[in-house]
């Protein structure tokens, strides 16, 4: 096991109805920013119930960050929380929106002239603004750590950022959202988590037991709950599974005394700033061809995965990391998530020879768990899955 | 699942040499008490360490604690705390040690007359007198939780405490302080922690699949390790993995949601207040005993454990949960825990009524996850485990 530190103080309020707890978790007396995304939760009901658990507080609102939350859209809210003295803020949404408001609870307090330096020099925030979420979309786990990517349309760029600043002080997680999240959203939810998981355990044996049981844990639930959820996303005991695991699959726990891989993240999100496709749905494009580039190196990993996850018992390891990869794209099939480039664009040569050429012109340290993938290793990896 | 809160703001300093990292989390020109117990650790080298990290702070101590930390001697500390104007605390040692230090962060603040009504009459604390810990005995996981328990030699009692202001800012767990560690501490830290699992985890189901797997993955992970670390406690590995279990099975996170029982810890908390017998081998006395008398509210979890834990898959649901108990049973005798209470005293006849009627005069809420146990319950549950 390597050696880690580990805190995590955000509170859950989880469960249902807690939405209306939440107006303990402020202080009293606070100038409050709620900020959301494209306006559903007008349609399901959870502006009203934020708005009524707010009551007694003076309350703004800023509307329309959009998914990949946008830094000129966050900037117009930089300007809101600067000339109203907001005291703090609330995030309700999914990832994006949360992700939006981390931007600008270190934005906030930031001395510097140009709030794109946080970004840009990946300065740690230290101390931010204050905010809680209100969780209406399982998937990022932003609601339980302290990072977040944010987006620049002009220059097709992605950057993360994050701190120990930036943790939200509370977190609401009411399963009941998940009823009217559509059909789509879920299986990206559910993508986006599973995937975490993946890049935090598909590297090699480091002898932390209890991390990799936890990890296979956290999959072993979402495999077992996605069928339900996409069903009948009502159904309360799934949803409440799903929006638990989802959290607990990227607030920190499971990365802790082990190699970590994100070259899955790092490639797919060339692919969103290239053609728009949805940030879960990168993954499951680039996952699958990972692995088998990568086979010798994760092969042991992808073996036990095979075994404790998938239920895999005989063959060698080879045959059962090969079928682990083989279950990891039928789990995404079945959530009619395609794991191929050329089915969601017309628009793909060339693609990998970008790719490649955009991490080099941004300077190399190495992807994956070793940090020993070339551009060329990418370039082959992408093209493989076209 | 049910409705939840959690919140855990304690740093993790996990890994070899991090105690030399403690510095940095006590606050710059703190006046420092460091509180430990019998003396092991200047013996084993800790104690040297641990100076030398507090190397440039002002260092009074406090030496001495003993297990089941006894209130007369918390007062000897409590004092030295008001008259030195001690800023910050530092416990060195196990559980004993770190709930002893709890009591003081409460009482060191606390405006009452009596120092002894915060656990008399159950005062929640919602701020301490900040401190930190090194443990140096993996088992209770009081290094990651706001939870204390305190006796009273006096009148034969131990009262539980806690509070959200008392968690520890920053707890280090090196792994190497196993190697020192005697075989009978490994064997009773062990049991402990398993214990804790299962008094959060043995109950009824109610569709928490994650919490369910991660308590199980605690479980598997102590299993696994239990015969390394106590044939070869200087086994880094093993000893890394049963210090992190340890601190999971009692941080919070699988208690989250589900029904939880601790009428085994009720009952031992008594065995270990006549005879003095440790408590990891009261909870081996008392456990089987418990979950044989409520089989039938709890066979359903005893059957899944035994399948996920023992890889018992054959037979009926009754068959499977009996041989869960069997085999927890078994776990116990291997690291030479007897789960007899003849076994460590000759006095025992009696002990069922004494104990049944100590809960009686205290004013009976009921016990288990049900609060259905009754003082005639608890009197046969004791007699069992003659």
């Amino acid at each position: 096991m390597l050696n880690f530190e580990f805190r995590n103080p955000t509170k859950i309020l989880f469960g249902k109805g807690q939405i209306a707890s939440l107006a303990k978790e402020i202080p009293s007396g606070a100038k409050v920013l709620m900020l959301y995304g494209g306006g559903s939760i007008k349609q399901n009901g959870i502006y009203d119930q934020v708005r009524s658990a707010l009551d007694g507080f003076t309350v703004l609102e800023f509307g329309g960050i959009p998914a990949n939350p946008e830094y000129e859209v966050l900037l117009k809210a930089l300007k809101v929380i600067k000339e109203e003295k907001i005291d703090f803020m609330l995030a309700v949404g999914g990832g994006s929106v949360i992700d939006g408001v981390k931007f600008l609870s270190s934005a906030a307090l930031y001395d510097g002239d140009n709030p794109w330096d946080i970004l840009a020099q990946r300065i740690v925030t230290k101390v931010g603004l204050p905010f809680g979420t209100v969780l209406t979309l399982p998937a990022t786990a932003s609601e339980m750590n302290s990072g977040a990517v944010i987006s620049r349309h002009e220059t097709q760029e992605k950057f993360t950022m994050g701190g120990p600043g930036l943790f939200p002080q509370f977190s609401v997680l009411d399963p009941q959202v998940v009823a009217s999240i559509p059909k789509r959203q879920l299986a990206n939810g559910i993508t986006d988590a599973f995937t975490h998981v993946l890049e935090q355990y598909m590297t090699y044996p480091i002898g932390a037991l209890l991390q990799d049981r936890i990890a296979e844990s956290i999959m072993q639930t979402l495999v077992e709950v996605a069928p339900k959820v996409i069903k009948d996303p009502s159904d309360y005991e799934a949803a409440a599974n799903f929006m638990w695991s989802c959290t607990m699959a990227l607030n920190g726990l499971i990365q802790k005394g082990v190699p970590t891989d994100w070259a899955v993240h790092a490639m797919g999100h060339e692919l969103t700033a290239l053609f728009g496709i949805d940030h879960a749905r990168t993954l499951a494009i680039i996952a699958p061809s990972h692995y088998r580039y990568n086979f010798d190196g994760k092969k042991e990993k992808l073996a036990q995965y095979a075994e404790r996850v998938w239920n895999i018992t005989t063959g060698t390891t080879d045959e059962k990391a090969t079928a682990g990869i083989k279950a990891t794209e039928d789990f995404f099939h079945s959530m009619d998530i395609n794991t191929r480039l050329s089915a969601y664009t017309g628009e793909f040569k060339g693609t990998a020879q970008i790719i490649s050429q955009k991490f080099t012109e941004r300077g190399w340290n190495g992807l994956g768990e070793r940090k020993a993938l070339t551009p060329a290793d990418v370039e082959k990896i992408v093209e493989m899955s076209y």
